[in-house]
């Protein structure tokens, strides 16, 4: 899941109150995994954001972030997307809130796949498939764009910030590219 | 649910083979809905195919037909919808081969939502933004748009043919449309 | 959607901390529709909680509450239908944590189906057979059992607190049984 | 996808109207999954049956069949569900007629994930909890239970029929139970 900025929370709450937050609510994201399709509806990339964190080497993450106050789900996942893949991506919402699967993030491991060792995280997650261009924005180096064989291989999965691997493999699940 | 033109039959069965077939097992058939959907891919509008049947009056329908031998969902889906909103519909076909319902049509009424005296049919139902231009092609006189708002009205829910009525009613509930 | 009991929240924060963050960032909510189901699996009625709100008449709820720190959503279902329903309901929780759909409660009327006026929640909400015997609790009088068509009454409808017919409609539509 | 016995066939067309048919038209088919589950609804087994083809060797299925003329998809899976486990394994059927995932089996390898090579079939998959007893039936040797975990190692799943495997790694990615 990816770090929030500081000026995406800083207009509700200062860093030190989420923080108080975070550990005693879960907190609602949406988690976007863009995708290529070709004419007929089938998938053929998914793409990753990728990142050089902190602590060196590299690090792939989906469009993810903070359901924010009074922000309906499709207006966060519109936000997130131009933030993480530019204005001209072109994403094509999704006509039902029904996500395709439903992440728990939690600070302790094992309780589910997915794992946040910030925060109780609660995120819809959808597949966008998205249109137009997409460039790397803010702390992204680049948007690299895999087919779905490639995305599933271990050192790419292994890449993955914590639960984006499930998510993705869910995703390829769900839509009948898992073979 | 749509007639089906002889031609359609012809290359696979003879009308009289598909007769019997009809009466003995369930034939498969995909439905979509064509929406028109705004930025966020909220549903402004859905298009219906207005009819005149040989017995008078006006009838609408949404895009309905068989499954081929060897189709998959996804190619029947673009065929009925290039058959039936002509080539520059331009319809989003779906990332997933899962229908938001499962349409089951029988012969005698009451069993389900869904009627039709001449065969049982599982139909699955499909909600397709289309981005294009919509031409009525065929059979068709005029494809008609309605607000979500307006196509519940019981005048225009009366018009459609069996069962299409409730498939709207359930496209609108699933996407957070039915108020 | 039901008032929150003081216990409920003052485990994790105080009346007034809760209502600062209710008013500066959405709330995860879980939603259930108990129901009766025959040996088919066909919703044969749809449970609803009776009770008199201090502004006086009748009042009629589905199962709603929170999502805690740290609790899994099926956690959080079983918890709130055990309040609501008592220990004897046996409710068959879900195997998918896929809800079948979202409710966004505003504090402003008319973006979505769904109004709240003392928060924003997002409701992952669920269909959930109920299979033992059901006692009201707390401030609930009566628990009412309603068939399909019954609970479609308009009279019976404007008894719901805000959205749950929305969500009791979906429900329907979802399953097949809205005709 | 198991093999249709003939008596399951006669009662509608012969053998050789049902060999043509298949060779010209998509076959609906069900395919259930039988899972275990815990009290919070989480997948704790799925059962497989076992069975030794003429050609040696075992063999693993699910518990799959066609649907009838005139037969609900609901009805379609007890009957199956019955021949299969037995009449003492208590499954819960869906209250929804939606799949969790639509498996195309093509005569033909590598269009889908599914192959079939006496027919192109259709199928909408469910995934059934049972709570009974369930016993082998007919040509079943035996019915085994894996834990997720057991069942997606590789030895496991090569021993399925066509497509099973896709079906249960589809299955347990919907559920979350696939790490």
């Amino acid at each position: 899941m990816s770090e929030v900025g500081t000026d995406d929370i800083g207009s509700w709450f200062s860093p030190e109150e989420l923080a108080v937050i975070r550990r005693r609510m879960p907190i609602l994201y949406v988690d976007a995994i863009p995708v290529r399709v070709d004419a007929d509806g089938v998938i053929t990339a998914v793409g990753t954001l990728l990142r050089t964190p902190r602590e060196g080497g590299i690090q792939r993450a989906l469009v993810s972030g903070r359901v924010m106050y009074h922000e309906r789900i499709r207006d966060a996942l519109a936000r997130h997307l131009d933030k993480d893949l530019g204005p001209m991506a072109l994403p094509r919402l999704p006509v039902s809130p029904v996500p395709f699967t439903v992440a728990e993030y939690f600070p302790t491991p094992g309780i589910t796949a997915y794992h946040d060792p910030r925060q109780h995280a609660v995120s819809l997650a959808f597949i966008i498939p998205v249109e137009g261009d997409c460039q790397p924005q803010q702390d992204a180096l680049d948007i690299d764009w895999f087919t779905p064989e490639q995305i599933i291989a271990p050192e790419i999965l292994a890449e993955m910030v914590d639960g984006h691997s499930a998510l993705i493999r869910t995703a390829l699940a769900v839509t009948g590219r898992l073979l």
